[in-house]
């Protein structure tokens, strides 16, 4: 009797790098590539490589992508699957998930990294059982998604919550923002490359004391109090490099109830707001988990 | 034979006025009545005369409430149903569904007054098969709620949209804004009431070229774009006692273009902007239908 297969195929598909993984669950992840992002052509070419060798091994059921974005997520639209308008140079209108399913034959679910991200937390990690709750990465830039009402958020294409204004003293941080749509949006002030750009060095060369950190945790509370008030989550996680500073979360927390000031009388923020702000339990996988997970919810 | 009635009650609970009626459309609203918010006790009790005399004449299936918040929507909390830590004096932890429901004997369903309203629009109005859309009002606050594929925003609590933060210059706006609990919020910064704070009178007699305007406009559109990256909706409807100024709907439809600055690629914002920000379809009756479509949709 022929074995059923229950095994999946996960790529993070990140700006800078892809990480390509089989397997079923955090406890059995067994192989992984990871490879750095350059054209369209190749680096998909190496993805298909992959899953090629790996489904000669053991059949998958199906492939899942957390992808950076803009994407298109509408199922009826003829660019369904592609990643869109995005900043990153050769990528625009790349059939992402279409030539990876074309060249494997088997089925391919997409999604934004972020939102693959909150499955992840959702099935393993850091938001089992919720149905409300929201993602964060802090990284080079910054985004959002999440899942309410226990479904994933689309609307008319995803959310992109780094690009929200919020209030910049010009006087106490002159410094312009770094994002090249919108100048200081959220992401143009609190991002990896915004902290970059404004200081001069990389976030991981500033000391833990810099003046740097405290008005990173500022901007990053502001933008986490506004999505409270905005979609009233049971919970929000906060993944990507910048949160690797161990201070920021602490700081945080302290200042994200600061500025709510007891207006939403919930226990959940005022009383435990440690377990209401949360770093994800999957990070360094969540995006592979994520993306295994979206091909396990879909396919 | 008996007939079987299919006429439902609806409540516009809000903070200055109570809305009551009974009806099953917008085509078919047969009796309305209303009056001042003053106490709890007086006040409800004249909703509660109001629906003994309508269902003596013919039985209601149910009423729906569409009230001022905070409201208590988590069903299994002992304080479900109650308006709880409101600033409106007198209000705090009034509850509301339970006494209506003890005193008329039949189901009560109650959610925001912004819920409902967007219930009220999905079903009659301005976002008939939409899935994921926003319903704003602003008026003496600003209140802002909707539906996420194809369900209320509830989560930890309900949706406070008012309460975001947005950029102040405070040099070309002294104004420290009106909020008691965040000053210089959303609210505190565009609502009606912070209108009249700010250049001493009420916003019905502010001429349409005066400069409160085009702050009121700028204020407005940052936090509708912020909404739009942060939500992804597929629409944003726009009602409440401040948007009757018939200059502020395009003005803002300019500037929250301008603002996302075609970063979200959809056709429905860069070239459908007066479909996609519009004002409400039940405008006038849209809390009192919106408790109607709840009490006809969940009883």
């Amino acid at each position: 009797m022929k074995k059923i297969s229950n095994l999946y195929g996960g790529i993070e598909a990140g700006g800078t790098k892809f990480v390509c993984a089989v397997g079923t669950s955090p406890h059995d992840l067994r192989e992984k590539i990871q490879f750095p992002t350059t054209t369209p052509e190749k680096t998909i070419e190496k993805v298909i490589d992959f899953f090629k060798l790996q489904s000669s091994k053991e059949p998958l059921v199906s492939i899942g992508i957390a992808s950076f974005g803009p994407l298109d997520l509408s199922p009826k639209s003829p660019t369904y699957g592609y990643i869109t308008r995005t900043p990153k140079p050769g990528w625009t209108m790349t059939n992402i998930a279409g030539l990876i399913k074309g060249a494997l034959g088997i089925p391919v679910v997409i999604d934004t990294d972020v939102n693959s991200a909150a499955l992840g937390e959702q099935k393993w990690g850091a938001a089992q059982r919720l149905d409300t709750f929201i993602y964060l990465t802090i990284g080079t830039g910054i985004g959002g998604g999440g899942i309410i009402n226990q479904q994933l958020m689309h609307g008319l294409i995803h959310p992109e919550m780094g690009h929200v204004r919020i209030p910049h003293n010009c006087k106490s941080d002159p410094f312009p923002g770094s994002c090249p749509f919108h100048g200081d949006c959220w992401e143009g002030l609190a991002s990896g490359e915004s902290i970059e750009k404004r200081w001069g060095r990389r976030p991981e060369d500033i000391p833990l004391d810099h003046p740097a950190w405290k008005l990173e945790a500022n901007y990053l509370s502001i933008g986490v109090a506004n999505l409270i008030c905005t979609l009233s989550p049971q919970r929000i996680i906060l993944g990507g490099g910048i949160m690797k500073n161990p201070n920021l979360l602490p700081e945080m927390r302290n200042q994200v109830k600061d500025l709510l000031n007891n207006y939403l009388s919930s226990s959940e923020i005022i009383d435990k707001i440690d377990y209401y702000l949360v770093p994800p339990v999957l990070e360094g996988s969540s995006g592979v988990l994520g993306a295994i997970a979206l091909a396990q919810q879909f396919s």
